[in-house]
């Protein structure tokens, strides 16, 4: 199976606690929640790093999740990156602890020959340099989606804008939007961020679900309005999972094929935050993300 | 034409500063806005209070767009509301620098008997003693919307309570649903709100829009992403003069005729913030109206 859909970001450990429960060293980074996600919806690659300390076990779990594995290197030296975050009781921003970059921190990272002509390309959150670096190994893709946050539009700003003038969808979330855009209303600034090149911005709006804008439209999605979350982190990696990974699935690139994906990413970052890490993707039946596409869709339909 | 609906609440001065200019002493308060804009929809009936210094250029704007006044009262005593407010650049909450009820403050509310079978009531933010009194003063209605805020949330919760209790819909911005709910998060603060009585949640969501919740369901309508915000005062009672006017306009009260009543609220909350006070209804050509709710239907079809 070709490879149509292609990840590159952060594999690593999290050790999260919030107010539900705790977990050490659990499957963690973008790129994770990403593959995992986009899994369930077409044949996903990874380019990502890890180090020697990397669990067999967290192998397996992709694997099993039939993501393809040539882009992902297991480095002997040096250890996997990691990160630490505490959630207080609203569940908003994550106070993090420690975030150490650590095999990432000299990463070169590789488009295999492979990868080089997929259709769709994912960048996760990480330095613009290294984004660019793997946009440019790519052959004509169709789509190309950037994530990025707040420390790369503070300490990188130039970069980042190359990069971005390089993709066709932007992911931030509202504050990053702001700060980007260097405006300070919501309207403004998305407007401001369609003439930095991209034709569509994706803005997580956290609890309150996502908007995506292009220069014609707007369109929302709630979030999911479940009482059961467990762990939010990963809820944007995994909506963007579910939006790439839909869109790669139908192939339909017009408004309305857009449309869908953004339930779909709202359905599957639901679905990931009722449990910790990627535990909700050790047994889940297919079955639910249409259920709650469904329940997606009739919360937008008149 | 007989009463179809009624709103109660605060009618007079603002007076405005914000980054696009000021106005001092122009016709305020919530049941200014939402009687006006829902004059577009069906025939208002109001009742309020002013004082001995409500300039008559007022009543005749109101009387312009139609609105019965058989429930207005002008006070030869005493002095009319008035509210003086500065928004920052971000148009976010105003800062309050005066917030005299005057006359409002010995109100005897009372619902003229032609009135008394209207099919819709609109109680906006005032004290919820009086609140109640109005309500229980209507035979019969169909749908009765209350309105509040921070401050009676605070200082009434008791009273407050019971008037929602009576109630069919709440509508609140997401703070104030939080902490009427007091629950930290916007889901669970939804859920709680529909276990106090109404069976209708609508939280004002400030630029990105609005979110309808019901024990069911949830339905968010974007905000009009217009560039041309000159004044958020009365956004809020501009979105519930639209919700409710095309309610009694349409008569439809399933979950479809409420999802668009949602899209007219939204429809007109935006053309009022685009001039001060109630400017923009100084010369309206209705058209407008129904290209704005086409172009918000739009933003939520899939």
């Amino acid at each position: 199976m070709s490879i149509k859909l292609v990840v590159f970001g952060l594999i690593g450990y999290d050790s999260i606690e919030t107010p539900m429960g705790k977990r050490d060293r659990v499957l963690g980074g973008a790129a994770s929640y990403f593959s995992t996600v986009a899994s369930y919806f077409t044949k996903v690659g990874l380019v990502s790093v890890v180090g020697k300390d990397f669990e067999e076990k967290y192998v397996d779990f992709l694997k099993n999740h039939d993501v393809d594995l040539t882009g992902f290197e297991r480095s002997s030296e040096g250890y996997t990156f990691s990160w630490v975050g505490t959630y207080g009781e609203d569940f908003g921003d994550a106070t993090t602890h420690k975030n150490a970059l650590n095999v990432f921190e000299h990463f070169n990272p590789v488009l295999p020959e492979k990868y080089k002509n997929a259709e769709l390309l994912f960048i996760a959150n990480i330095h613009p340099a290294l984004q660019i670096q793997i946009i440019n190994q790519a052959k004509n893709p169709k789509i190309i989606a950037l994530d990025t946050m707040n420390l790369w539009i503070n300490t990188t700003r130039d970069e980042l804008l190359k990069a971005i003038k390089k993709v066709d969808i932007l992911f931030v979330n509202e504050s990053e939007a702001k700060l980007l855009a260097q405006e300070k209303k919501f309207a403004h600034a998305v407007s401001r961020l369609l003439e930095l090149g991209p034709k569509r911005i994706v803005v997580k709006l956290g609890e309150l679900g996502a908007m995506m804008g292009t220069k014609e439209t707007r369109f929302f999605v709630p979030a999911f309005p479940s009482l059961d979350v467990t762990d939010p982190t990963g809820a944007g990696d995994s909506f963007a999972g579910g939006f790439m990974g839909s869109l790669a699935k139908f192939g339909d690139y017009s408004e309305k094929g857009f449309r869908k994906s953004m339930l779909y990413g709202s359905a599957m970052g639901s679905l990931t935050v009722e449990n910790f890490s990627v535990e909700t993707y050790e047994k889940l039946d297919p079955k639910r993300i249409e259920e709650r596409y469904q329940a997606l869709k009739n919360m937008v339909t008149i």
